[in-house]
């Protein structure tokens, strides 16, 4: 089934059904307010989810109304756990070359993961405002998924099973700010702004044959200011699946249920499969020609990222934001 | 006034205020279910609550109850934004020499800060409970702020408004994956597992003039094994107050309501004044002797944590945890 959450002017907004084909919703409201509700009890709420999600598909719904991405927060507009992964080695390795560093071999055994801040989700078009464009301003295309509750020590196995739903996410970076902080040896925080969410959420079952071995097999498209610029096929170079994923992050910690998780930056060793962030691109021109050409994103740019299945369908619906400059504010 | 969450099997507990001496306790059921429910509308929630902490304090309580630390969870369970500073450089500076490792100059003017996970925060009497003490299990004594929504930009003055009740955490730390983790320079993930809380969440006025230029000029206790490790003054030495923790991660982001501040590990210059967490110990021991002496926490030991006020009374309750082993279970 396909989830979504309309904003209704509450922090955490109203969970909604969407049909297959994105065209229309209907509110879950008599099952669940919102996301993080259904999924703190997934085994009793989601087959009443799933029965409103048969009446939308069938044309049978009481209550449907036009589908819109626009009135959509994230899936999950706030979560309790963030954590980002580099799975596509490939993007670390590149992005290392390009300024000099060797890739340590571990890096290829062991996922790069970082934790962020679920306080404050964008939606799928909301804007990316921020003071400067000095800071070296990036996208990151995507896929992440949400887990149920995963215990302590859980196998990738065991993870596996607890996958609830995927959805596509912007990664926003802040790429003139990274190198000083991670240079301080605790990770990123003000190099990693807000992330943004596709409109909609997907249980795995709606990927058919494309999920395989906890990845997505199918490409993702990236389109900057109205130019396809990536077409990577995320189930390839995806050197740790996201049971994997799940994993590394419950080695130490229970997860618990309305935990994201994402791939990291999607990336293919194929370069005419374009790229997924500046970053890899400039990381390509520099191992070229000695120096990148690309500039990171203006204020008043557009990205739209979106995943079509076999029949050319969008299956999240479109990440379509634009990079804005943002205002002081003193309180909300 | 102060506040504490019962347990009460749901997966954010029961609301409740607790009387200044600790001694008695009401739930606000009527008034707010969940604190975060409080903090998404603290101008209009926090007034009824005081009005019950009032009744409360003046015996006037319609449904008061004994108030037991054993029964609480963390005052907030499940946190959006759970970032930690490292505002005393003291500690950092013993570290980093024993390893022989410089601090840079930059340290002392920009704070250092990771953010976690705050999907499964533990309550005041939770076990902490590990597969491995091999891990190098150790506690990090703190003080914590809870914010209101702080909007992206805010200056440290906006910032020091916007902090509305302050408590303790117990970082656990698993200093033997630290080295490996932090070598792979995304921050920690794994080396920091679950972060225990103080039973009580307190209102800055609770504080008096303890609460002082964004720092709390109490001492932090911490007993180990039955042993009085540290009592070091946080208002000592703390290089960045609270306020410019909370600008530190607002730079680049709005920082919302409900999120979670630490102050990292408490620590004085005056080695007299002991130590809030073993690594401290060790390193200054390396320093002296060429290694460390003291060992890791093992299964079966204990830590507790408090802070007391001028007269002597505890303000936050007690952290008080056992190591315990972990067994694996496939789900919860």
């Amino acid at each position: 089934m396909k989830l979504a959450t309309l904003k209704d002017g509450t922090r955490d907004g109203q969970l909604m059904v969407v049909s297959r084909d994105l065209k229309t919703a209907q509110l879950a409201d008599g099952v669940a307010r919102t996301l993080q509700k259904a999924l703190d009890d997934w085994t009793f709420i989601a087959p009443q989810l799933e029965q409103l999600y048969q009446d939308l598909n069938q044309g049978r719904a009481r209550r449907g109304f036009d589908f819109e991405s626009k009135h959509c927060m994230a899936p999950l507009p706030r979560a309790f756990q963030w954590a980002d992964g580099s799975a596509y080695v490939n993007h670390v390795e590149l992005v290392r070359k390009a300024r000099g560093a060797e890739l340590p071999q571990s890096f290829w055994e062991e996922p790069l993961m970082y934790q962020g801040g679920g306080d404050n989700l964008l939606g799928p078009t909301d804007d990316i405002a921020l003071f400067h464009d000095q800071w070296g301003i990036d996208f990151e295309a995507e896929v992440a998924v949400i887990t149920d509750d995963v215990p302590m020590g859980a196998t990738p196995d065991q993870a596996h099973q607890r996958i609830r739903l995927l959805m596509l996410v912007n990664d926003v970076s802040l790429r003139n700010l990274i190198p000083e902080e991670l240079a301080k040896g605790f990770g990123f925080v003000q190099s990693k702004p807000a992330s943004s969410f596709s409109p909609v959420a997907v249980t795995p079952d709606e990927l058919g044959d494309a999920w395989k071995g906890g990845k997505v097999h199918l490409p993702l498209l990236s389109t900057w200011n109205d130019k396809l610029v990536g077409k990577p096929q995320a189930g390839v170079d995806m050197t740790f699946n996201f049971p994997q994923l799940i994993a590394h992050l419950a080695k130490s910690r229970n997860v618990r249920a309305g935990s994201i998780i994402g791939s990291g930056t999607v990336s293919n060793k194929d370069a005419k499969r374009g790229y997924s962030c500046i970053a890899e691109q400039r990381a390509r021109e520099m191992i070229a020609g000695g120096e990148p050409v690309t500039p990171f994103m203006a204020f008043g740019d557009t990205i739209r990222i979106e995943m079509l299945n076999g029949d050319g369908k969008s299956v999240f619906g479109a990440i379509e934001q634009a990079v804005t400059q943002a205002e002081a504010r003193k309180v909300f």
